[in-house]
């Protein structure tokens, strides 16, 4: 498929001169995402509304060319690539947050919105957006939405699926459709909004979106609690969900990740450390002062060697500093990184943890382990440079080996 | 389509004689739902397992005759009946709690399980699951999966499809396929998890749940306000939601409901209230102590006449008595009904309180309203005698202005 003169400036009459391009210097510019793969697309365009882009859609069945929506290509799902070819939608003109509903706890926006900035405008108002992934500070609500996007709130919130009530979106025949609802419920007919939440782009382009809201809790805690073992945190997670405390976040870092955020930041980490857990509570003031005792106890009770309490804004926003610091410093071990994105039921963590560490001594690879401990969610690296073939193909072995099935991990409930 | 002797052998042959009939006396049993119609299916099953299931299904595509799975037909939908005769799928031997998953806060069930008796084996283990339509005490999981039911906890805890985490179903070919997850976390693919579910049975028969859990909230308080109007209560519902505060449950009865109630049950309601609140509040014990203070406060800034606390379990129970009774009760104002089953935003309470009292006044009609005002559901029945046809074509036109859009309701967006 090649994109045909003739078919380019229909394109340029449909958005106009100044919204479309396919001069390689551009191209470049929206050939990748968070994956290290990268296909050049033929075209790029910056469509200004729905109607514009139901025009594309319906050229694209005429004159048969690909279009792959994109927002702010951070995804790590490859969803943003031209990966046969085709025209690249770039949703940045569709920026507006069209209204925060306060009596309704609801707002309306339009899909390239950045997260970080829909988190900031509701907060404003004493609202809270639950979702937000780590890469908040530059991925967009639209792609949020495609990928069904969790992040470390997801433990006490769910994901972003949980918070989305209504769409619009252009369907792949050009249709535009309305789905879902604006009112706080809505049962009504077969669910297409949350078919089309996690659908990657493959079932509608997502033109505009109205979530739900929640009151901005009063008060957050933060507190680390320091393990001599990775095994020994993963445990104390267990009991921690299974004493039926549910923390707002329920992070861990093993021994690599806190060695290499603590060469690339200077936050006097423990780099002895065999784990750390980062737990965040959020509710009332007296309700956030209770859960936070809680937890010490498990946490003491459980063998943490160290445990330190966080309470102002900026002494929070540290510990997170140091937290998302953990993925692009990963680099300092390796030029490449193979990365899975597992999730165990959450008492079962202990069990991958041994898997890992297993693994680990066996292949004498670079294994970092870090994650949403409190859902089950680990993000699992193996650093290595992809050019020693030995090592590439050890590690090809070692991610075979960690999800080969196994009864124990996966009961079968027959 | 009439089913043939031959067909119904074949029925015999897969679930065995003493799991069909067709016999009236069984069919008539299998003819209703709570809606008011009835239609005699061609037979009934009670089939023991999902492969009985799928061998009906490719039964009913070779020899062309319709399946409707039916829980304890408790439906407002009509989607438990054989409108056009065929076979019904009784869900009744599905019965069992496969597991309560503690540590991880998942429970595996069949969908026949009553409700309520899930509730109690939940609630029984410290967990807690939120769900609760109003027909929890006969309704099954698999009926409200089906309807994607609601209840008057979904204010603060969401509908039905909020705890499905996976599923078990036979699709229409015949096929048995497992969606969704049985992990805290899970994003990937289509959500045909939620797909499913609301689908009142048309893109498959659910045969096995895995929902997630809650821990079982410490504590519950309640309380009533009574106001001199509706208006003024249904003004109450929205101020409390602007302030932030999401309660359990946060019901409302009009005066019609109130008196209706009083003569049924004798429970010392005030039936010269315009209306009634019934405010539910749930957390931590000194989570609940504020926030029941800060509803009395609302309440009485917005003219709440009396306002009364229920601390002890069956204190509360007592309330929840009255509120149930409402919908059996009605039948004391007519032998019929027509009800509606109505969502607005919930800043937009009041406005449609406003044109129900012009409509009851313009018909002189008995309208009865109540229901779930925190997240805008308002229950709305004409009571009435259908043999009078002058009532009867006032109702249906009071219907039809009901739902007549107006810009003031549904603010257009662009």
């Amino acid at each position: 498929m090649v994109l045909t003169d003739t078919t380019f400036r229909k394109l340029q009459d449909i958005v106009g001169n100044a919204y479309c391009s396919r001069k390689k210097e551009d191209l470049v510019c929206y050939a990748y995402d968070a994956t290290a793969a990268s296909y050049l697309p033929d075209a790029v365009l910056f469509p200004g509304n729905t109607q514009e882009i139901s025009a594309i859609i319906n050229l694209a069945n005429e004159d048969d060319f690909s279009v792959i929506p994109r927002g702010s290509g951070s995804g790590m799902t490859g969803g943003s690539l031209a990966v046969q070819g085709g025209v690249i939608l770039v949703m940045s003109r569709f920026n507006r947050i069209l209204e925060i509903d306060k009596d309704n706890l609801i707002a309306h926006a339009e899909p390239g919105v950045v997260t970080a900035r829909f988190h900031q405008a509701v907060e404003k108002e004493g609202l809270f957006y639950p979702p937000d992934p780590s890469s908040s500070e530059f991925s967009t609500l639209g792609g949020n939405l495609a990928e069904c996007a969790g992040g470390p709130r997801a433990v006490k919130y769910g994901v972003t699926r949980d918070y989305v009530l209504g769409l619009e979106a252009v369907l792949p025949t050009g249709e535009i459709i309305h789905v879902g609802v604006r009112t706080a419920k809505g049962v009504v007919g077969y669910d297409l909004t949350r078919l089309l939440v996690g659908s990657e782009g493959t079932l509608g382009i997502i033109t505009r979106i109205t979530v739900r809201l929640l009151p901005l809790p009063e008060a957050i805690r933060a507190m680390t609690a320091v393990f001599d073992s990775l095994e020994k945190a993963a445990e104390t997670v267990s009991e921690i969900i299974a004493q039926g405390i549910i923390p707002r976040t329920l992070e861990f870092m093993d021994n690599a990740s806190i060695r290499c955020v603590e060469s690339h930041l200077k936050m006097d980490l423990p780099v002895e450390a065999g784990a750390l857990l980062l737990i965040e509570v959020d509710g009332k003031f007296e309700e956030v002062d209770i859960l936070i005792k809680q937890l010490e106890t498990v946490c003491i009770s459980q063998g943490a060697k160290h445990i330190k309490f966080a309470e102002t804004k900026s002494e929070i926003a540290n510990l997170w500093k140091a937290r998302k610091a953990i993925s692009p410093a990963l680099f300092q071990y390796g030029p490449d990184k193979i990365n899975e994105d597992i999730v165990v039921p959450r008492s079962r963590i202990p069990d991958m943890v041994r898997r890992i560490d297993a693994l680990k001594e066996k292949t004498g690879l670079t294994m970092v382990s870090f994650g949403h401990a409190g859902d089950g969610n680990i993000h699992f690296n193996i650093m290595l440079d992809k050019k020693n073939q030995d090592d590439l193909k050890k590690a090809e072995a070692a991610i075979d080996a960690l999800f080969e099935p196994r009864r124990s991990v996966l009961p079968n409930l027959n």
